[in-house]
């Protein structure tokens, strides 16, 4: 009796790790894309009447780059989100796996700046260059911390809920791949030509957005 | 009996998906109406004894603008608060249109700091109407953005609760419609006079503010 | 049958409505006290080796502030989850009564960082006055509305749970009253001597924090 | 039967308040990790091409601030996630406790933003050393607060749920002392030198990352 107590006490305890493990990482989250907004300034005019209009005009990157981000970002969280409701229980080495992924999301503001400060610095290509890299890096190395919380959980951890579908899990292990994949490809691309890779970034967020009957992607 | 065990798991999965929707949600408002008193900045002042309250007084816009964006988010809240009382389950499509329905409101600090930057420069009508402009302007597209999310899951997406009242939805998105068309009004008056634009949204917003029974507001 | 479906759907409604108010306050309590970190700045020093340490020492009102509004804010938060325990429907009014009351919460960070850039300036005392009156006013500003949230709550909303103990209720509303009480007396004691004001005020802050067997407080 | 109704309420009142005391704690820690990215900055350079990757590599102290205090809030909230799970009741002195121990937590952006500024000034040594104490001494002051939590939830508090198993408690108790006395050694080990002491933090961390299997340590 006090055995089952125990034991209940634990189920319940390993669900609700699970759902706190959520709360703060749906924190994180939600406070890396709400901080992006700090990096659209008001500009400092004054004298002309007209000045503020091309000021705001002026400053388009920061606002392009707060789309990127805060799409990449909802994006990812979307993913984070479809994986755990597989997730059953946790573990020592899940929540670790989670913090060093929450680091790289946390730090999304900071590559977002760098883009929208220099992006639009036409005379200097290696400047341009460098801030996509590193930007386009980033996201290759979420995508990689992706998959090792992904894979950890549903291999060596065995964290999965009993009744997951195992060809569903399957899907998403390879779809983490192409992922993978695709965003490794937008950052080697960056090498060649910064425009190109940026352009390819915006298409395959566009192709992610778009309604799953449209692009007969699974998901 | 596997059978089952699955399809419970995606019942409470998608009830779960729905509550950590919520939760990225209530993150993204609660931060973005938090990060609005960034703006209010403690004035540096030297010298003599009675500068600081001048001083203080004289960033009035500033306290305005807290006030009209964190009410107006408030407000925004509410109605994603009960739309969601509504939302049984949530798919690929109703995800993205929340995140760039969120997107929009996350952006809501800086078009405040531009306001109360600007407002307050008599001299320069032509910037008073252009920041009144973008204020109301991101308004608009919070409305739109929010049918998109209420029409969606009402209509194609087939997202509501089985015991969900049809008449109720039905109210529902005739206000949303209600609430597009005033918002739509208050930008087009603000090419008129911006006095009137700004003065049309703070009546607005102390009339939704108001108990319903004084204003006969169905909700 | 049906009515039966729509009549549960609604008591579910109303009880995640309460939790999703709570979420969204939490969200701004939380993000209200931790950005009380950002006004305590880095001191800019250079030069001699020992300059950093009279620099971190002479911010000292920072550190000072940020206890204060800390723990002020713990005790908002204590008594808004207190008197949510009690909550069991929520309405529009309520909802945008606490809309308001965490307006207030919200906007703590910019009287703090008034109090600490200008509590120092010995040599201008209507300064030190000035920015105490900002700070304890809003203090009464929060208890006003405290207030208003529970007596609402319990009195013309009937929303409190069936369950819920009268006594204990009652206990509630006069110790709001006493709370309300105290942080006028506070405000108003600024009138008379900044000094006297703010070791009120701490006082009766150290008093809450003690363990209730100590002091008698009936919680 | 009001007297069993008015018992109900109060369990489920005291099941809610640790719930609501867990969204308030995980706002404040995803808060606190997310807030330290504002701390690296986007270096301003112009002139020359290459300028931006010699500035970016400038700063590693700040990338390596950000990763040292994110994987230490992290740890830290995987440790109160842990004693969470124990607990079953809520009452005022626990309540205050847990805001205290926030109030330390959420103030870590601080001592990251000092180390990270001045850590590299290898000319100034005494500097280098009172940031150094500053951070090392902040993780004494945290291992203390939540030794108090722990101690008195599970001791004059008596508030751990029925089903507790006492010997994971009992270890729990003696891992959080063995965690004083090492952040305490970090911390003096700081007065004989700066380097040896970061040394040891770090080593410290990834010792705690590591895999339960590989490292023997009873989590």
């Amino acid at each position: 009796m006090v055995e089952q107590t125990i034991a209940d006490g634990e189920a319940r305890a390993d669900h609700r790790g699970a759902s706190r493990l959520e709360a703060f990482s749906d924190g994180v989250f939600a406070i890396a894309t709400t901080l992006l907004v700090l990096d659209i300034k008001v500009p400092e005019v004054s004298g002309a009447d007209a000045a503020l209009g091309a000021a705001l005009l002026d400053q388009w990157p920061r606002y392009a780059s707060y789309v990127l981000s805060f799409v990449t970002i909802g994006i990812v969280w979307a993913n984070h989100h479809r994986l755990f409701t597989l997730i059953g229980r946790t573990n020592h080495t899940f929540l670790i796996l989670n913090v060093l992924y929450l680091m790289l999301v946390g730090v999304f503001p900071f590559p977002t700046a760098l883009l929208s400060r220099y992006i639009g610095e036409v005379e200097y290509p290696n400047t341009q260059q460098l801030v996509t890299l590193v930007y386009t890096g980033l996201s290759v190395l979420v995508s990689v911390m992706y998959g090792a919380v992904l894979f950890y959980a549903s291999g060596r951890g065995n964290l999965l809920k009993k009744g997951a579908n195992p060809a569903f899990v399957e899907r998403m292990k390879r779809r983490s791949l192409v992922g993978l994949g695709v965003f490794t490809t937008v950052f080697a691309v960056g090498f060649l030509s910064v425009y190109l890779s940026l352009g390819l970034l915006c298409c395959m967020l566009v192709f992610y957005l778009l309604p799953a009957e449209w692009t007969g992607l699974d998901r």
